[in-house]
């Protein structure tokens, strides 16, 4: 009861073009932990303040993206179910042995419709956040090596079949719709943001013309005034922004959105509300993006519809 | 799944010693909205942000205190579910009728072993939070008339048998442990921070050497510089601050412990962290309460350990 | 000794194109203090913080930009000094009498060679900022009626001879210089900022093609937080944002450009250093403008050298 | 013109218990930047944004305390014609040769009616901040080491004859007035604020039983969330806290007291407002101390009028 099933997300995999450059990048300039490389040569990051030992793995390839998005379930038992759910719901899984990936538990892996490869799993080792379990400092030097988010907190996928990628998450996962962008003819759903907790997104889907397309996965910071701590490290670094720092009208969330050394976007972002499931969903007609993007210019940035990896 | 059973404190119904005044302190200065009376004389209140009708009561008595705290569920089956299950427990129950509380649907009322009154309630009228369901404004005036927290938080409540307290929400309700503060045997708590949620806690006990008292009822701002904001509003307002701004050890919150004009304690926070059912607790042997009440001071306040309402 | 002398911007005067739109502008969307109307229709405003009378005044008329900009000095004895120093120089002057501006005494006004008309004077009625001079409480609910600057702080006014109005401001009028960007050749300031104070500007200058043009009139936030707030009822008032929120690398404040309703580009900033007139001025070569406008994006917004009134 | 004569606190001499205790202090808690040592075993320290050599010396002693404040002046000729002046209002003064302390010019010395040695000098040398002068970054890694204050801003000093180091500043040094609290008969002055530029105070006085007292040196932080970091860093290192964080009545600032680990007061502080010598002074009645103290909790802590070093 209370917070069940699907906790939270767990590690994303993306792809990169030159692995010791982005590994520069979510290390020194985004301010990850680097927790260790394994046989496949994947590079494994954490927030600071995050227990587990990674939420974001990267690897070398010839294009950008995301492999696979994942995220934690609260027990063997519920992964066991889950799957058993998602076969019944007519969804493909297959289970990737423990140890396929470092610290981890088994996963449950499958293709949802709009192309993106999601992972659910039951174990992965706390490592710690350094602070210990007794009488913990608040923060440690950690929280200030580069940008420094406390922890991944969601992705944003897109592909064509956006209505077949969310109805997977809100008929068998739990998880339920916050916010949406629709369409002129107030139904079609162009993005939509779901949550299995009491943020107000854990996963976002947006309609886009190629599948498995990565928009960004983001990160959280704890004040506006790291958000602007943040921009300035990006500048420091060269770091090429996309849009920000400015405040979202979606989520209320006050947000950065720029991109690693490979062209995948991510975002540094912090405030939003609590959300809970028993709110009335936020709806954006797609007239009002412009505000529902960038509240400060009611601007609608092109590149938010246009550009992915 | 995911998030299911009890969703947040729903309610709290304090006793006052002059009702006027206090309407006029919740109204003003602590900037609740003010939501309607009933037959019964008692004066409802929300924050600003909440869209369910009510978050506080508060009535006309003879002396201080609280005399229930309420709980939403996420649904009619689940309170069923759960008054099943709380007198499987051996906790006994009683219905409370719809409409007792204004725009409330039918309660569940039950006394936990450490003389507090919880209910739980699966339907109260979802007013809105003045921002619209399309297209919403991040903010509008009410967000700033008065201290204004975006929402009534939690509840630390006193009372001899903490672990009977305790066992009935992590047995029956869901929740799990936060944090807590041991006495000198390692083992004994004097003080637990239980969730349902992501929060780091939706409601927490102190053993007090009596029953069914109230340690404060606690409201949520959105940054460190409201608390600020909430600072300077007290003293213009001559409220009588008990402890901070200072920043908690424990969860990690930015807080101002202050009395409401009938001297129930109320805090005014923000900050903390995400938490999860997965996280070890974090334990803070009672020696270390001073850093755990206030940080910046490691102090420990005499007044947190023994007053109460 | 110490504060001598030019002690700071005193008003500046726009040109409006409908004077009641652009009273409710500065009124109720950026805050200002409406202090009165004279007999030639102008309408004054302050910042809530601001004891002098006004610190804006605007006027009808039928194409937008800046009447003039002045500066209060510390005395009458000063204003006749600084007159007789600008005669000296060879600049022409013109008296102009006590009460033309409600509650100013008289006014020394002279043209610079980039075409703006500057002011001086020494007396304008104390009004105070509302709080008193016994126990001031730190605010009231002025700072919180619309964006609410605290002050009028300082204009950056366009024209071709920027050397021949820096000279005027730096040789006679005791200001010194904090920053400039440079062209091409290394020496040609291009843009200067200078300072009669601590402030790191309280005027400054661009080179642009046609004289008397107002880039911004700037008012002060005190906060970060503060300047996500006036993005926030920017956006809500549909006042069109030029750039920002963002900081800039020149000055280091923290900053949103944006437009009257008559299409005078005013700023709201914040931070910066504390400057003196024995640091060593900081340059801007030409090819780095991008990161000094806009220090998170690295971006020149053409309109920084492009829009004018 | 403008800013002339004297420009700001240039040096304060403290001593302490033990050098190397305090050295880790100052440098790796407080997070100055250490500077050097001199043949007399003195220990330099600058705040990391500050640009002439230091700002803060200490040195070993059997008692703590300060030896001697210093003003930084416009130029050589400034520091003659004061120096003439003070001998004219009948202050002793003595010459200090160039060289005595490091990268230091020669300095005018004298001590005023409160016991407290002052010094005058008008060279010393610009070391930078680290960000160059060329397109500076807004800050490096410098302003994160310890609470890394951006400079020292001011001391509190204390003594019998407030009066006549009152009269010193104001009449031959040509600070002005900008706060003052005031004993029951509406006229003895118990502290005042006095300013050199547009800050709200560069020197204050306080009534004190013993002459030649430190009631604090005071560090300024950029922001509030500053403020809070340096709580934190502070408990993180055990330095004992005084009062805060909290907001002074008193010139509106944000502030902690705390102490050295010799028992030398200090003090970190944002926020405050632009002051100029035209404006009235705030006057607090004794009575209003506790809030002009505190201004959230409205309370005299006994130790802001006895605990001097």
């Amino acid at each position: 009861m209370a917070i069940t099933g699907v906790l939270r997300p767990g590690h994303a995999q993306l792809r990169v073009l030159n692995l010791e450059e982005d590994v520069k990048f979510y290390r020194d300039v985004l301010g990850l932990v680097e927790m260790g490389r394994d046989s496949y040569g994947r590079v494994y990051f954490k927030g600071w303040d995050e227990r587990d030992h990674h939420s974001l793995v990267i690897r070398q390839a010839d294009r950008a993206g995301i492999d696979l998005f994942a995220f934690k379930v609260d027990g063997v038992a519920t992964l066991d179910k889950l799957e058993g759910d998602l076969n019944a719901y007519g969804v493909e899984t297959k289970r990737i042995p423990a140890g396929e990936m470092l610290n981890t538990g088994e996963r449950v892996s499958f293709v949802i419709p709009n192309g993106h490869t999601i992972e659910l799993y039951a174990e992965k080792k706390d490592v710690g956040n350094g602070l210990g379990y007794m009488n913990p400092e608040p923060w440690n030097a950690a929280a200030e090596k580069g940008i420094a988010p406390t922890r991944m907190d969601h992705a944003l996928l897109g592909g064509v079949d956006l209505d077949g990628a969310r109805d997977i998450f809100v008929n068998v996962l739990g998880f339920y719709l916050v916010e949406e962008v629709v369409a002129e003819d107030g139904k079609t759903q162009i993005a939509v943001w779901l949550s299995c907790s009491t943020k107000t997104h854990d996963i976002a889907f947006v309609r886009a013309p190629e599948d498995g397309k990565l928009h960004h996965v983001s990160y959280w910071l704890e004040t506006w005034e790291k958000v602007l701590r943040a921009a300035d490290i990006m500048s420091m670094n060269r770091v090429p922004v996309d849009i920000g720092p400015t405040r979202h009208g979606i989520t209320r969330g006050a947000t950065i959105y720029a991109f690693d050394r490979s062209g995948n976007r991510f975002e540094t972002f912090s405030g939003g509300y609590i959300a809970y499931p028993d709110m009335h969903p936020l709806t954006w007609p797609i007239d009002h993006l412009p505000e529902g993007l960038d509240f400060a210019q009611r601007k609608l940035h092109e590149t938010f519809l246009t550009v992915f990896s």
